[in-house]
């Protein structure tokens, strides 16, 4: 079944202690990179990321060149594919405290390029409605970091593969993401993403989407957004690394015509 | 540094994948049990607030005979020391989504007792207050769950060997527990500990508390908690299941004199 491949602290044949700090508690952070003819795509963007979570949950994030050895070892043969980089505090004695002398654990898994159906970017997305709220905790909230219990409840709560994604709100009943996606709508020549100081993920193709947004004429803002809001948008899109930008055609017992911004921005981020 | 030795479904020589669940998302459920003479300290009541927890995240538990078998194995010379139960859903494809033929991975880790100051139970302890609120997430709260970040970042903010553990409020304000720890307060003869729907881990110790109180002339209730009826109670409690009940006799500015309910706890807890 498993067709991943994976490097441990740079090494081949390791394996995660279960006493790992990121097994023990979720204590870490992780990204999810696409990789194309061996190369990492954004990696910059988001090398900075992982940096930056690390930081803010003080975990000693390693250079950037260890990382970029991991890659390209797992990417010898130059192929298209995804890499999973995994940050945790590490293998501690049992109890919350964090010792002195603890060492991170480094992880970076290979895994092929999943096999969403084509006509996602094509003729856009079905998405589900999703029951599970986010919680509102601004210590963590931007962090892409390994709890992420709420996304798997979400997850759980559909199986029809005609669905593609899942949109969250949170327990004040603002939109927030998808499960594993930014979301952004479109309204005229504004394109808003929703606010992530409460929670959500900040991740690195909502960032490039804000900025890439001025010269294709659109008016980025991040803002508070409401149900109504998104439901009365021109455009709903969704985004993550992976699939670049998605629009949602069907949500919630609407539909909305398929437009062109997906597919612009798609190719935007592809330059 | 490290003196715990483990099984991993039962087996000694084995490891964690990077792609299980547990490492990726936290996805799973844990329990810290004491042992004394090789013997689980209230094993029923773990077993089946493990049992419960699984089901509330739709992880399928092992039956009770696999973990005794694995209890009893790594206790085999009859000593005390601490027993971690871990049960995660187990490896799958990257992706929140769960398969559908995932099996679960069940650990067991033993470690030694954490050896607590002696005074802790004889003189009462001081207690830290938590800058670190928990947020409200309904659809987790009461569970052990792996997402243990909040806990983490709270562990955090102290290390005064002196301070033996913090006291948590939620966004609301109200308290809901320690770090490691359920609260209980207690005013004349009325017990209270907070209740948990919205936040905190339901622990073993604290419902063996709610049902030996009414044997010892309390009355106990599970309600909310504001930190004003916390100051002006007779008495602050902590329990776990390792260290069983220790007084707060020092917080948040106050001192309480060291009293006798603690004491009995912990005599009627050990029977």
């Amino acid at each position: 079944m498993n067709t991943a491949t994976f490097l441990i602290n740079g090494v081949a044949d390791a394996a995660i202690s279960p006493l790992d700090r990121g097994f023990a508690y979720g204590d870490g952070v992780f990204r999810t990179i696409r990789v194309k003819n061996g190369q990492t795509t954004a990696w910059l963007e988001h090398y900075a990321k992982l940096a930056e979570d690390s930081r803010r949950l003080g975990l000693a994030c390693p250079e950037v060149t260890l990382w970029q050895e991991d890659i390209e070892q797992l990417f010898a043969d130059q192929a298209d594919g995804v890499i999973k980089l995994i940050l945790t505090r590490g293998v501690s004695e049992r109890g919350y405290a964090v010792g002195e002398h603890d060492n991170v654990t480094r992880v970076a898994i290979r895994s092929p390029l999943p096999n969403y159906p084509p006509q996602n970017a094509d003729r856009g997305i079905r998405a589900h409605f999703c029951q599970t709220r986010l919680a509102h905790q601004p210590l963590l909230a931007g962090i892409k970091h390994l709890n992420r219990l709420e996304n798997v409840l979400a997850r759980q709560e559909w199986s029809d593969p005609s669905i593609s994604e899942g949109v969250m709100l949170d327990q004040a009943g603002l939109v927030v993401e998808g499960v594993m996606s930014n979301i952004f709508v479109r309204s005229g020549t504004i394109l808003s993403t929703p606010d992530l100081h409460q929670c959500g993920v900040a991740g690195i193709t909502r960032q490039r989407i804000l900025d890439i947004a001025p010269g294709l004429g659109l008016t980025p803002i991040i803002a508070s957004l409401t149900l109504d809001m998104l439901m009365e948008a021109d455009e709903v899109l969704m985004c993550n690394s992976l699939y670049g930008v998605w629009q949602v055609v069907d949500f919630n017992r609407q539909t909305w015509p398929v437009a062109s911004l997906a597919d612009r921005l798609r190719q935007v981020l592809q330059e």
